[in-house]
């Protein structure tokens, strides 16, 4: 998986070997692998941003027939979105009869039929009447300014269907699986999207932390990100995607696709041999754990052989409701998952909610900036320690005749004081095993005074590397800094391990670098004792570790952290780390 | 300083000595002394919110008296604010002027009068109107957004009026010096404050690095922040207040204002016996510099003994204006800086907008949710270096001819191929000295990497510590993380100052933490080669330095490092700093 092979544009061995050299189309495009595996289907393009119809636009004079065209694609797009939700059931479903409602708004359809009446184009109307519903959702902000982006969503979908353009979004239905092409993923745009329908993704822009790479490999579908000029390619045109190297083949010939699926055929069979529990060549046990939501996440989990749950985000139980969850709630969703286990870790995260994830029933105190470093995880409950105690108290309850080891941890601890209240809580409340998530810098380069007081440390990678680097992991014009191979993240993973190490208690990995098969050989090779990650991660990673020696996996860290550029310390990594070619890697 | 003598109430011996103590009324409160000096006057309390108008409250029926008792409000207030502008003059008349412009807008009034036709009392009429507006603002974010704070201001001015309350703001005449009382203070309440009128602020809220500290020090004022109680006080209390220990006295004894006054008499002795470039006691040289944001800060810098400019912020130059300044604006702004400093060296900052300075002719690519870890500082460079080469070009101009050492560095660097780039386009514009910020965590981390490629690093204290603790500046919630002292960031320091010390190249520190005299010196002991603050504090830092050898420096350092919180590593480098107790530190 060369992630650091980026760049456009045809390699010198390409032009000359095919006639398309000659149309200055190149046959092939490289991005950054972020999901390993081949996939191989006709491009299909998610359709970009519709364009604001001109101000000033008006209709010719018939205002009756206007406000009719207006309220009929309102309708239209209403429908669509409805009969996609009812074909999508769950989540997803609650999320798209949302957004119809809004599309059939009667204030809405009002205002747009006050703007016609004045002589305004219904394209531009429908522009404007969101517009004011837009910026009273972004004044109230948290919740309800993160609807924006489904109000501009129906916007778009209806001033398509006025202007004749096509409807934006991914389709839906296709008679084989296609390759998915698009500037960049949303999350709006992928939750209905079918993985038996989707062969792989390429994405010109996003990196390995961005929601694309993550989506993907929770779907455990191959995808190439940052990957510049995959737009420009031509809808239909047959791709053969590399999502551990990183390159997006065009029109490949039949051998070559031949070829990379009998090599994809391979190193699954090279996957599937590596059963059991997580273990270097020479026998060094990492265990190998699931990420979690919930309950509902625990087939795929255990389909994949996860030894135990490493991260449980109990954050799901609590977003999209106005009240906090019940203690009797609470204790059965804990306990689900522990009976999953009986004989595993499973380790949960209290509550952190703030930041991205607001609560109504937990407003933020005041005006946050930069919510990323405000009131949020262990901050919340030293402001509302009920909802700590409560949840507490419901994990207490829930382990309660459970045969699971489960151990309790909290997000966002900065100092020594936050850990020893939390272990105190934990205590309090009869749980015995109180541990921390080390993400906040301050956390991992003091990580000696930490495991003083807690039992265990988990290393959130993706925020940690967020405040180390000072980048928004939210936002793509910093995302050339949110690598987790940036050699400061792994001087800080090493010491936070090696504190934990001395101290004879575990630190496992739980954020996303810990799915990147190459990187969680460095991080075995850094200390780090066990890995949770997205489930069809846990595959790769058991045969990357069972490929290496524990002395392999330290040469290699070493050698990460002895480069200057996060592409350096990959190649450095790789180049000790022989045993990835077997695995196509 | 005992910045950690923090909690209110009377201290046991207080209670028996005076008659007070039976009226439940503190003789003494204690907060966080963060301006040394004492001041002494009557209390003056900052009027603090005024209330909402109750929801729904009716005028009596008299629609035209009612409109014409809220114009009369609006043209008071905007005539309170035109003249608090002309007596100010410079930059705050243009803030006072603006603010009066709004209040008499035309719209905003004809809004006000609807609601009064419709029976709405004029607060409450006022109230809402101003709702609307504020909204609309908030909606637009960025600099305009910030204007919420003065349309609040400008209401609550208004219904004050109307509803025969006093009008919120700092008084700003007095017979003699006040010591002001406040719940906290913001910038726009200072914006006119005489110094001479101020003997002392004492604040509820606030941290070493709130608004008020840096006020406070910028203008060489004792202050206490952090003092519980302190908006109790009956208003004309005399008030005896230290900024050294945070002890705040509440009527006291002649004896003990003679007393006070006299130490302060004894500590200016000492300090201005300290003059001269700044050294240890065994003569280890520590240039003392200033940090200033324009030539208008020349005078108090070189009144202060400044032996350079450490810090000089061009982005004054950038900020309030719809245009970037011309290269020959940009030009004559540097040189009469370098010429301040004939033999003196000035370490010229490039523009760090964004975050919470945005600029209008250059606005964010995108929404940021976390402007603090968006495209600010060099990352905005690398997206317009247009900028950047016309700002390194006029630099380059400016420096020709001038004797002064100029040294140039960008802000917020996270890794070495950022810092390599910017000093090859110095080297290209013709800079021979490039040096960088070291205020992201991963550039301290991996300081090793970054000194090879430029030539100096200065430390930002206020933004390493905002991001080593993921614990926003502008937000008080998480106030108890904003603290320099916290072994984290010692920690960083430490990492950054030695790097550069084995490299034999120059470490200074340009954040608040070095106008603190206490952690001056542990930074002296640290290694850091240079400090640079608010002109006010040199005096302080320049005499707690000669007070201490360069090992005594060293031993608090190593004391403070090893220990867990900052309350300790403060309370354990105050006791390797015995000659702190002549300063009345």
């Amino acid at each position: 998986m060369d992630r650091r092979d980026t760049g456009s544009g045809p390699a010198p061995d390409e032009i000359t070997e095919s006639p398309e050299a000659q149309e200055l189309i190149p046959r092939l495009l490289t991005g950054t692998g972020v999901s390993p595996g081949a996939g191989y289907g006709p491009a299909r393009l998610v359709v970009g941003d519709v364009p604001e119809p001109a101000a000033g636009s008006r209709h010719d004079g018939d205002a009756p027939a206007e406000r009719d065209r207006a309220e009929r694609a309102l309708d239209e797009v209403a429908a669509d979105l409805e009969e996609r939700g009812a074909r999508a059931g769950g989540d997803a479903e609650d999320v798209l009869v949302a957004q119809a409602m809004m599309a059939r708004d009667p204030e809405l359809a009002a205002s747009v039929g006050l703007l016609i009446d004045q002589g305004v184009a219904a394209p531009r109307a429908i522009f404007e009447a969101f517009g004011k519903y837009r910026d009273l959702l972004a004044a109230a902000g948290g919740y309800l300014g993160e609807r924006v982006a489904d109000l501009d969503d129906i916007r778009d979908r209806v001033i398509a269907v006025l202007t004749g353009l096509p409807i934006p979004g991914i389709p839906l239905d296709a008679a084989e699986p296609y390759v998915l092409v698009a500037r960049d993923l949303a999350p709006a745009d992928t939750a209905l999207l079918p993985k038996d329908l989707v062969a792989a993704f390429v994405t010109e822009q996003g990196g390995p932390t961005s929601h694309t790479a993550i989506l993907a490999r929770s779907m455990g579908v191959p995808a190439v990100v940052g990957c510049a000029g995959a737009t420009a390619v031509e809808p239909g045109t047959p791709v053969l995607v590399d999502g551990a190297t990183g390159r997006v083949r065009l029109s490949p010939s039949e051998d070559e696709v031949a070829d990379a699926l009998r090599a994809e055929e391979a190193r699954r069979a090279v996957l599937s041999a590596a059963a059991g529990p997580g273990a270097t060549a020479d026998g060094h046990a990492v265990p190998l754990l699931a990420n979690i939501g919930g309950p509902r996440d625990l087939e795929a989990a255990l389909a994949a052989g996860a030894e135990g749950v490493g991260l449980y985000r109990t954050e799901f139980l609590f977003l999209d409701r106005d009240t906090a969850p019940t203690p009797e709630e609470q204790e059965e969703a804990y306990r689900a998952v522990f009976e999953a286990f009986p004989h595993g870790r499973v380790v949960v995260r209290t509550l952190d909610a703030g930041a991205d994830k607001p609560l109504p029933f937990l407003p933020p105190p005041g005006e946050e900036p930069n919510p990323a470093l405000g009131e949020r995880g262990i901050r919340m409950f030293r402001r509302h320690p009920d909802i700590m105690t409560a949840q507490l108290g419901a994990l207490a309850r829930a382990v309660t005749g459970a045969t699971a080891n489960v151990e309790i941890m909290a997000p966002m601890v900065a100092t020594a004081q936050e850990a020893a209240w939390f272990a105190e809580a934990c205590r309090t409340a009869g749980l015995d095993s109180a541990g921390i998530m080390i993400e906040v810098p301050s956390a991992a380069i003091r990580a000696a005074d930490l495991i003083e007081v807690v039992d265990f440390f988990s290393i959130g990678t993706n925020d940690l590397t967020q405040y180390a680097l000072a980048a928004d992991r939210q936002v793509s014009g910093v995302a050339g800094l949110q690598d987790p191979w940036h050699p400061a993240v792994l001087d800080l993973i090493r010491t936070a391990a090696s504190a934990a190490s001395a101290a004879g208690k575990g630190c496992g990995v739980c954020g996303e670098a810990a799915a990147d098969p190459v990187l969680a050989c460095v991080l075995v090779g850094m200390g780090v004792s066990s890995l949770s990650m997205a489930a069809p991660a846990l595959p790769w990673v058991r045969a990357a570790l069972a490929a290496h020696t524990l002395e392999q996996c330290r040469t290699a860290a070493a050698a990460a952290r002895s480069s200057v550029t996060p592409g350096d310390a990959v190649e450095a990594a790789r180049a000790e780390l022989p045993g990835l070619h077997q695995l196509g890697l």
